[in-house]
């Protein structure tokens, strides 16, 4: 073999892989049954719009960090963490069923919106359900309720404060960076921790999968701002360009747009021709990179490799 | 002196009483203090929305409940419940700010509501923000965490109920007392309850404070449902009539409502000319004597005292 060709992966390799990722797939559906059986409300609006929210799927990128986080710290057993990866998951889907009413967004993972179908008072509600329901998760797990509450606060704050950017029309670098680390790194960062801890890793440990998942929200969101300026609804399967905020804070964290009487349009033709689009991917590769050394003193294992495939894939994706 | 004439309360036993009720005082003054200093938010609206809700006070029944329970059951330090009895009144002012965005309510405790000052978006964001205060201060608290997680459900579940029972014009008596039994008793349950586990109390006893919380919050919010239809605004320090279906409820719970172009103005003239204004108080005082009789065993406390004063209070109220 020419030392120019990549070497193949060993057999035994590649079989390790494939074992290890039906057990986490395997881990994934147990998260997702966990989530449907717990809005088993007798109040009928509150199962059903919870169900068709969670059942619409989405990319379940933070519970699948979890289960990798304690994966690559020595956990065996996906199903003993699925009440904590769902707890993570229904977290931010609550905060999406309350985003889409104060952003009037009416399509969600290629789906009417909860507030499109059932309107805004049972939206709000459902959305406060499925707090509550976070919070019966992760309550048996005394350890792990203050992460989860601090990440929960940190979105909350998060999403006022962009809503108070908009608000006030002050959004700069260093509030846009300052909302994305609250409104998602946070969450990212508890998945990587609450992982790490449910396999009694070390305090070490956790901090470096809190870091690594940290690294990874705020990649994910600067991608994300990225395709709600460029992608579509069809595309995206939710409703885009809804806050201007977001591309404004995107494009004004790495260039100036000048003043228009349609800002989106006009925020719109700057990333689409200048070169926000191409700094904030570059942006984006290098937290992903900076949170791949983070975990690079963990033993080489299958869920090692899973989470350094997890990392790039967030930039590297169209939807 | 004549058998007739009461007895008057020995010195002792006032000076007792007396004593205690300082102590209590200061302990709703930690609960207060608590409040505050957990909403100390660096997101400004968040903190001053939240003070503004906190600070304008409410009866505080709930956390006075816990507090007195605490106590019946030998609780000595009032202070190492404040966070206890704070996230169960943050609780109540988490659901309080969002059912204003759903009711349009303009006023309360005397003042502007949330919404009405900083529009439904921060109102929604800060009742979120709220709710996750709520999980911070009962996080450390291990074994109480499903307690206060099932009162939460229970109170999304009976405001859902409401709605849905408005919504589809059903409200007969069976469904009143199915949501307000969600709605309201169940978190006067859980304050019950988690008092006496405060004063590690033993299980009969958590269940009995449990259940005379119960019956307290069912006659608590029947009185609330009479006052919204009979009271003012001035009377009562928040916007009244909005909900129709409680004065429907409450007046169908008790008698027949003839239909009406104006549902409000029917129900109004209806409990104010009949009897369902003396029956519904009846009913409340009902439930009081049942709350009262099922702490007859505890040994004769201040705290004692001063639960059966409070349920006495639920029902003689006219704010």
């Amino acid at each position: 073999m020419s030392a120019l060709q990549t070497a193949p992966m060993p057999t035994a390799v590649r079989d390790r892989q494939a074992e290890f990722n039906a057990a986490l797939n395997g881990g994934i559906e147990a998260v997702e049954q966990r989530m449907m059986d717990v809005v088993d409300s007798e109040v009928s609006v509150l199962r059903d719009a919870s169900r068709h929210i969670i059942s619409a799927g989405g990319k379940r990128v933070r519970p699948r960090l979890l289960l990798l986080a304690y994966a690559a710290c020595g956990g065996k057993d996906f199903a003993s963490v699925a009440s904590i990866a769902g707890a993570v998951e229904l977290l931010h889907t609550a905060s999406v069923v309350h985003d889409d009413i104060n952003d009037h967004g009416v399509l969600r993972r290629g789906r009417p919106s909860v507030n499109a179908i059932w309107g805004r008072t049972f939206a709000l509600l459902t959305g406060d359900y499925l707090f509550t329901k976070v919070y019966e998760l992760i309550a048996p797990y005394a350890q792990m309720n203050p992460i989860l509450a601090e990440a929960t606060t940190a979105l909350v704050e998060g999403e006022t404060l962009q809503a108070a950017a908009v608000k006030d029309r002050q959004f700069t670098r260093e509030i846009y960076y300052r909302i994305i680390g609250l409104k998602t790194a946070a969450l990212f960062k508890a998945a990587g921790m609450l992982g790490a801890m449910a396999a009694s890793a070390s305090d070490d440990e956790v901090e470096a999968l809190g870091e690594f998942g940290f690294d990874i929200g705020l990649a994910f969101q600067i991608v994300d701002d990225v395709l709600d300026v460029v992608g579509t609804p069809e595309q995206l399967g939710k409703s885009t360009g809804l806050d201007i905020a977001q591309g404004r804070g995107f494009a004004v964290a790495h260039d100036d747009v000048p003043a228009s009487p349609d800002p989106m349009l006009s925020i719109r033709a700057h990333v689409l021709n200048g070169s926000a689009l191409e700094e904030a991917n570059r942006q984006a590769h290098r937290f992903v990179e900076t949170a791949i050394g983070r975990i690079a003193h963990l033993p080489e294992t299958p869920a090692k490799q899973e989470l350094i495939a997890l990392a790039r894939s967030v930039v590297d994706r169209t939807a």
